[in-house]
């Protein structure tokens, strides 16, 4: 894990909005966001939850593969104090990836939340717990023989799912990139841009502040933005 | 604008599935109903909120298309007051088409609320500004590089998006057109048809009405229909 | 109706999910669960919320096909008390196959909910009747004249709708099956497996109480695993 000890950065003072801007401005093509996966624990609207932490990656692969590696350990026992575990199960699977004794086992090791690019079960005890939980949705199915999980600490491709999968990007995420998630959906700021999207995302902040104080005040937004972001 | 200065209508009285029977009686073969979009803000589930006002129109086209006009002002800033904004953002775009400085803005001007055939992101921002916006989805791309408005005050054809897509028709939203919102979803109701609707939706909430009081009392749904609807 | 007088039975002690498990265990190879069909009422997220009941099936067809047979009765008079209605929707239909009326009528009946692979509408009535309704979404549109009932007390073949609809199985309900629904989603314990289904969802709560005492403990949830479950 590339992150610091202290398990924070200054990307927890902006909305995933305010850094999707930011890569985007850095021509990251997908602004980092990676679609369709909704908080669901503590609530389903929950505007004061923001998880921003480095990224610890688990791999799932069909029940049914045979070939790809197993793990010698359970992967939530092996989870970073202070990182988001973030799964990546087999596409469009109908059965869940994470359940209440996981939730239990990742609060036991410190780990800060879990995004699921699939889904989840169990949702009263993730909220009676206070764990954040971001899915696709949601099933009465565990794991096996549906799933299992093959590899730690690997990059993560995410393909969008649904309606316009085929013209978004995937997102690939890397073990140790910050993941910010909160009500509007799901970031990643490579770990390498994090200095450049604080700093844009700190001046952005400032100008739609400015914005915002205007267009209440009637000013129009193509007036406010012209003053303000010159364009 | 076709509609009159008060922007205010009977048909704010009834709910959006009274609005759909009356237009299905009409023979409007979709009953007005554009499906899959749902309230997002001031909340996900508020039974006391209805939009009712007439359309103003936002066409959106893809931020690659060079070819399609370019609007000169800010299609917010020309927002008449008492309208609802309905945007028809690309199909299955996965970035957000409305987001917190278009909610100022738009309340700034007056406008009742905003209906998006896309997503929308901010959300919290939103709700605590406690303007009414109905989406699709939302998302933590803004519209650039993504999506472009191209044009306003002209007919919106929706089509159906996800499963069941072509075995549902499209709506046309004309300019003024009155559209009505709730918990149930969006309706949009012809301009030329309001008073018909209006007479139709009146006589079945009173016939209802019975009916509900003797399908409480046990009295059956068939004999009540019988009894109350002559049929 | 193939179930007891009183109509209810220990399966009401589990969650969804256990009831899977135990399905899962006996080989079921969907664990009985219904992909995709959620908690609409009495709210979109009630913890304390469970239906337990034998289902009361009804098969809508096309409203287009006037080959199928037609009920002599609405079906909601005819509903045993003590059961859930569960009705099947021709696939992917975007109109509702459930009104506020038909919440009514059920409720004097005695039904204990409704679930839904469709959609519904007047969720507000739903819910200030404090109504059980699952369903796949909701709608603006009646049954008519998109869908009509065709046959009750007839065994319903749920196929999974949207992304990943081809990979996972159908589920066969037969009228007097459980049906058990909660926040988590929907599973069908055929009749004839209850009392096995019983049997091995009580010995897994046991265990998975120890697992979760030992794993909020912090002993690891590999290590607590092979203590109590054996692997």
């Amino acid at each position: 894990m590339a992150s610091s000890p202290s398990q924070t950065s200054l990307l927890a003072n902006f909305s995933t909005c305010e850094l999707s801007d930011a890569l985007i401005k850095l021509s990251v093509p997908h602004g980092g966001h990676v679609p369709d996966i909704r908080m669901i624990s503590p609530s389903s609207s929950s505007p004061e939850i923001r998880i921003c932490s480095p990224a610890y990656t688990v791999q799932m692969v069909p029940g049914s593969n045979k070939d790809a590696p197993c793990l010698s350990e359970h992967f939530v026992d092996t989870t970073p104090a202070g990182s988001v575990i973030v799964i990546d199960a087999p596409s469009e699977t109908k059965s869940a990836v994470w359940g209440g004794l996981m939730t239990a086992g990742a609060q036991a090791r410190g780990a800060t939340g879990v995004i699921i690019s699939g889904r989840c079960r169990d949702i009263g005890e993730h909220r009676s717990l206070g764990f954040p939980v971001f899915s696709r949705g949601h099933s009465t199915l565990g794991q096996s023989p549906f799933t299992r999980p093959s590899a730690i600490n690997v990059p993560l491709t995410i393909k969008p799912q649904g309606p316009g999968e085929n013209s978004f990007p995937s997102v690939t995420i890397h073990p140790g990139d910050w993941m910010v998630a909160d009500e509007d959906g799901v970031v990643c700021v490579p770990k390498h841009l994090e200095n450049q999207v604080i700093e844009l995302a700190t001046k952005s902040r400032e100008v739609d502040a400015q914005c915002m104080q205007d267009i209440k005040a009637g000013k129009g937004i193509k007036a406010s933005f012209k003053l303000h972001r010159g364009k």
